[in-house]
């Protein structure tokens, strides 16, 4: 297969790419990319993504930043940085992507644990990423041609606690590659609408 | 009390009304009340019903539309009117709001039933009411002075069905008058971070 990862050069995309490029040819897509960039926050810059990636057989968004901040001081353009970024990136890529994938492909997006584990200052990431999975609920019952669309609901990353740990006392973290293997399960597997969960 | 309902002239938030105003003093907000005249998609707009009801304890958000269509056609300029209309305007109501509330005060907002039972055309709806209830799990752990949030996600109105009964087969549909029994449980109530589902 052909897979498109978009945020290849992020931890979960790194481990992604490894994980997937064992059985297909991956094309690795990053802001930062010479031969594939793009910006997901311009809805253009993907356009032109796919442009040049031709047909696909799946879409992986491990791709997207939110806001953290107090909800007490948050405003409203704070909390569109999330919504412009991580939610509308993914879902243009969807809108898009759709078109340009082979019959029987498929879409795998990220969400994130604290859609179901709130944490102080994340509540831009709450709502985001159970956005995220709605609009993946909602997809995967109007994709054409079995065309599938799940998403992956990862813990913090083992690879992200330097940065990340007090926002993340107790919980557990999960190694980048353990998290990459549910991409694969979506990638590989045959189902449709589901949200898997890496705890 | 003093609740504020935005969105007072819906067919959910006119029972809402009727409801709260047996116990309550109600100020009913609408795009096209007179005397406190609100637009949710104007920040500005938001700012300025606050500074006309002064402090209240509780505020009710029965208001924001999405966007209805077929995913295969949908642009992401499409999906942002629900985000900027149904999301975007009760997360300016809550972080606009949160300061305008006495101690203990209560905001409750509405979700639906798109966001666990997908519908054909409803992509958008199932992202924006998972991002509303994600956003309401989020806020309830950081609101501060004992402020509470909940959301309430009902199936389709009886009211509502002589407009959307084709998109609606097989739903037990609710009356306005038991859903607006699920926002007095929020507003009377003690309990924050809930999504009560009127099915």
């Amino acid at each position: 297969m052909k897979v498109l990862v978009v945020g290849a050069t992020g931890a979960v995309g790194k481990a992604v790419v490894s994980e997937l490029a064992q059985r297909h040819e991956v094309i690795q897509a990053s802001r930062s990319s010479v031969t594939y960039p793009v910006d997901i926050t311009q809805a253009a810059s993907i356009g032109a993504l796919f442009k040049r990636t031709g047909k696909i057989d799946a879409i992986v968004a491990t791709v997207g930043s939110v806001h953290f901040g107090l909800l007490s001081e948050m405003t409203g353009e704070q909390f569109r940085i999330g919504i412009n970024n991580k939610l509308m990136g993914q879902v243009e890529l969807v809108l898009q992507g759709q078109s340009h994938l082979n019959a029987g492909g498929s879409i795998t997006l990220t969400s994130g644990i604290i859609s179901d584990e709130p944490i102080r200052m994340g509540a831009n990431a709450s709502a985001v990423n159970r956005a995220i999975e709605g609009f993946v609920c909602g997809a995967a019952i109007e994709l054409l041609r079995g065309v599938r669309i799940n998403a992956v609901n990862a813990s913090v990353l083992v690879e992200s606690l330097r940065t990340y740990a007090p926002f993340f006392i107790g919980f557990d973290a999960v190694p980048a590659a353990r998290v990459a293997m549910a991409y694969a399960r979506s990638v590989d597997g045959a189902a449709t609408g589901q949200i898997y969960r890496v705890r």
